[in-house]
């Protein structure tokens, strides 16, 4: 589908409703060796990938968030996005992974400096890679806010993260719910993000 | 050269030893352009980008940072990096864009949860498209870390940035000085980041 590097940085999209059908592992691998291929501080390269495919982990993860968020107070100054969780979450039935069969946690040490940017890096080459292999994917940020709710700090590190590490993002991956099946690549409504042109 | 979206990724190295030589600037456009097309968080897209080429500029810019850290004090507990910074500037002579030709500054608005997160998946965007030209790029932090010196704070406003915005990541951009003009593609010597499968 994907005819170049351009191209597919530029139809990459946010996909957030997914076909109820397993990834194969070797997809998933594909995706993941591409976050591990970013740069890092330093040559860090403590970004550490937590790959949850289990059905039953990701419905308990999203419970935790549910009830996370739905504890929460809205405060005027809230990020907008996370407002929408919150009340989301108070209404009940919010699951923050879109039900995608596969999510892909990025954690970093909290004591490290680059590390919201060294998962970041990951999470873009991941989404690039997903949109080259025909799959959608969304950057998903709730695990990000809650990093430091105890009950998913322990759930996390149930699952391998380490007592030094913190979340600093995720990924929702798997194929799209489209007729087609081929992921979002509809045209940006607008590019809005300004340039100046020094010299 | 590169042959699709998973080797332009997977080769993609920092370049820090840049050819004197001008880059056209319909090439810096596509650097650009596809880091305009990062996702942002609610689509906020308020990455702002500062293309910088002119030559003094730099040089002012690079005096303006070699100054900041150079009065710097070391602590233990300093990002390696950042000490790396602060020892060569009191030593002198420190250029922390590698005289490249081109310096894109991102910026983004300091109040904004995903600000660093952003600038980031920019910044990616542009040194994977970097790759895929030909061209070698550097993630540059030092703009970072000086993000609240006032003199700089001074100078990136009069560049365009305002007064809402702070410096979350730059890129160093040029052709690579090597024998061949390609930038540095070495094999990894290590892919250091661990992955967890769960399911």
């Amino acid at each position: 589908m994907i005819q170049n590097v351009s191209e597919c940085i530029r139809t990459r999209r946010s996909t957030r409703l997914f076909a109820k059908k397993e990834l194969p592992r070797e997809l998933v691998e594909q995706v993941v060796e591409a976050g591990r291929y970013a740069p890092s501080g330093g040559n860090n390269q403590s970004t550490h990938f937590l790959v949850i495919r289990d059905r039953g982990v990701l419905d308990r993860l999203a419970k935790m968030a549910e009830e996370a968020f739905a504890a929460m107070e809205e405060t005027p100054e809230m990020y907008k996005s996370l407002r929408n969780s919150v009340r989301a979450s108070k209404k009940g039935g919010y699951v923050f992974h879109y039900n995608a069969p596969v999510l892909i946690v990025t954690a970093n040490q909290k004591n490290y400096g680059n590390n919201i940017a060294d998962c970041a890096c990951a999470l873009e080459n991941m989404m690039i890679m997903a949109n080259d292999l025909d799959l959608g994917s969304c950057w998903i940020n709730q695990l990000r806010w809650l990093n430091e709710e105890p009950a998913l700090v322990k759930a996390l590190q149930e699952l391998g993260m380490t007592e030094e590490e913190r979340v600093y993002g995720a990924l929702a991956l798997g194929y799209a719910a489209t007729e087609d099946g081929q992921p979002n690549r509809n045209p940006l409504p607008r590019t809005g993000n300004p340039v100046d042109w020094i010299g």
